[in-house]
């Protein structure tokens, strides 16, 4: 695996175009925090397979429009090298895209909107980097998560823009006991690897194995604590009683599997103390998360990973307590 | 005072569990901002007894839970000795555990969501007063708001836990004008000690008292504050003409009394300027009260301290203009 | 015109009075970024034409209300005298009187209300300023933002405040197509200068040409991106398909304004990068407009310049990478 990285790098050091390509790849890694662009091969051929399974290319082409806009924005901005070389101004332009794809029916403006919304997401990267390096703290998917609300938010306002597949608003009632079975784990491995594919917005086994072994390439780490928030966040729901097919669809486990992966494996050095840290985060974003579908429900628009935004930032401002990676 | 203090103090140097009292006592204490753990124990008898006269035991209960949570995973989190022994990481988590008492019918899941609760306040209360040092402002509550808004919305996601104590989810429409009798001050008396009571979530004129007594002996400017905020809240909840049930019952004035006794009190050195700015700002908060009320009648969750903790951040903030207590 | 001004501030120098005037009128000529008494006192006629014109002289009125409250409480709080002599402590407190006179009705106690707007804006500025300097960021008009807001909602707490000129609550719907024409640019001269006049939340074309007047006897810059802005503005919402009557009547152009010149002729040094930037600022300012009008239908209050410190916040917080005005 070195040898082949070392391969790569060689290639990319005579090309300008492989150097390009190589920063979009690494862009996708970082959506997992994984400054890899073999991670971000199989994560991308993972997102690629999962959209046309389902019948929904404009997903994946979605995100490759955003990813690009979004590394040119970088450039012309003359963003930080180092910063621009490991995909960091990638992974929230490729996010903004998938999302614009999942939800939005295309047109011929919806292609100027992702364009539009994979320049935003750098400069929405480079502001909340900036403030929030005051406290040693990473801009994890915030940029993505403003931006996106923004733009979702804006398509009841406008009707060039058809935002369909968009969530109807909801008035905020108690959930119907008859939608939980708390005690039913016959999906339970459905909903586990759901949990992990439903990072990049897509309910697809494949891609869910695809994404793990992305993951391992670069860090075993990683790859056991993503698994490992899933397989928590699946517990916790259940046990508290989330709506089933939310628990067996992936939807309540996302952002978990990205706490967990944060606080367990990429911010802290991976510990017993810091195993425990991460696993009582990984289960309180699965309280935000039900919390979050309730406060966005009257806006009809999704959470997108801002439980995992909301709770990584709580348990990573305080990180004086445990040693950095 | 002083001596029994002494004394206790001296007790506790050859006692590992009394020091592990005293911090918890003074805990309770700080949530009216007092480092004494005689004005704890009168607190925490005021809310033992305001819950028990109530029906609802479990509210006292759910503190303490919360409370021992928080403490004990202060501990195992290594935070700062000082803030620890002064009770900084005990007064969130004791809200937290008050508010899931009060809001949330008990089960065997409760208990483990109270301690859930208590411990993941302590996590808040790092990186909240991390991010504010920078600007030389306390967290005050914000860390028992934020994580029990989060465990109180989660509720109408999860079947297993039981929020069927919250206020109903309504929409935003003017106050019938019936409801609101702004010439009647019958009930000020009640009002004012309510207010007081309340920043406990207890309507108690028996608890009022004590807790006003757990103010007077650690501090006589706090308690004349906490009364002075509490007069002036509900004399202008009458005259803004808020609905007369919450404001003679102190639901109008809890966090108009936290926010005098702030910044009149505890970050200002009390002077005549201060006096006329704490005043400004504990109006403001009956305004912020009102104003919070509306916007989170639609999600069906309470305001908890929120306005106290706006108002009060807004009122700091500029603090270079008075001198510091 | 040069002269005009070094004669005037000869004047001012003679006498209390008329610095104390100075500073009032570069107050309201900071709505607009202008440090110039000129420019204030032209803006300050435009308000006065357009208020009367509309048959609310109360707006205007409670524009001064609450500049002097502002004023006045920014003097007892010693504040800066290098800002205070700028007008900075005063743009806020204008607008919050514009705003409360423009959907609130008089009473006796809305001049309490004015008063106290305009005074806690001013604490509010000394915070945010206070808070954002740690980036080098101005603190914009969200201090206004953000007290209205407060005193907004409040009103529907409160039975002794007319709130009934406030926008009734509604439920997130899609926009129905029929209330949208993107192709009619019938209006678009309305629209561009109506954009401009509603900065100061009225719908005027003359109030429009004499803001212009004022921008320009400062800043040909400030006035060439205020209309740029304005044209932007109405363009990107014609495209995307706005409510065509929020789009003449300047309601989706006057944050968009406000974001062209601050990021095109105040806080950058004006150049064809930057007025890229602006461009880019300035069309996502629009799609900010329909998020927020959206994000706020629920609560009955509108977005005032909220877009504007959002998305010029978003652009200015990675100021680095542009050269500093």
């Amino acid at each position: 695996m070195k040898r082949l990285l070392e391969w790569w790098e060689g290639l990319c050091k005579g090309s300008a175009t492989l150097r390009f390509v190589d920063i979009n790849l690494r862009g996708v890694g970082q959506v997992m925090f994984q400054d890899n662009p073999l991670s971000g091969l199989l994560f991308f051929v993972a997102i690629g397979w999962g959209s046309i399974a389902a019948g929904m290319p404009q997903v994946a082409i979605g995100g490759i429009v955003a990813l690009l806009a979004g590394t040119l924005s970088a450039q012309w901005l003359r963003v930080d090298a180092a910063g621009l070389a490991a995909g960091l101004y990638g992974y929230n332009a490729y996010l903004v895209g998938l999302a614009l794809g999942t939800f939005l029916a295309v047109s011929p403006l919806w292609w100027l909107y992702v364009a539009l919304g994979g320049a935003v997401s750098v400069v929405a990267t480079l502001g909340t980097a900036n403030v929030f390096k005051t406290w040693g703290v990473a801009a994890l998917t915030a940029p993505f998560v403003l931006t996106t609300w923004l733009l979702l938010l804006a398509t009841y306002a406008f009707t060039a823009i058809d935002g369909s597949g968009l969530p109807m608003s909801a008035e905020v009632v108690p959930l119907d006991a008859s939608v939980s079975n708390p005690l039913a784990f016959g999906d339970f491995a459905q909903g586990v690897l759901k949990s992990i594919s439903q990072v990049f917005l897509k309910a697809s086994l494949v891609a869910a194995l695809l994404l793990l072994a992305g993951l391992a390439v670069n860090s075993l780490a990683a790859a056991a604590f993503g698994l490992g928030g899933a397989v928590v966040a699946v517990l916790a729901g259940h046990l508290l009683g989330a709506q089933s097919d939310l628990v067996t669809g992936g939807l309540m486990g996302f952002s978990p599997v990205l706490t967990a992966i944060a606080i367990g494996a990429v911010f802290y050095k991976p510990s017993p103390r810091v195993a425990i840290y991460a696993l009582v985060g990984t289960v309180f974003t699965v309280i935000a998360q039900g919390a979050m579908n309730v406060a966005l429900a009257p806006f009809g628009i999704p959470t997108l990973t801002a439980p995992f935004v909301l709770v990584s930032w709580l348990f990573l401002l305080p990180r004086q307590h445990f040693e950095r990676a």
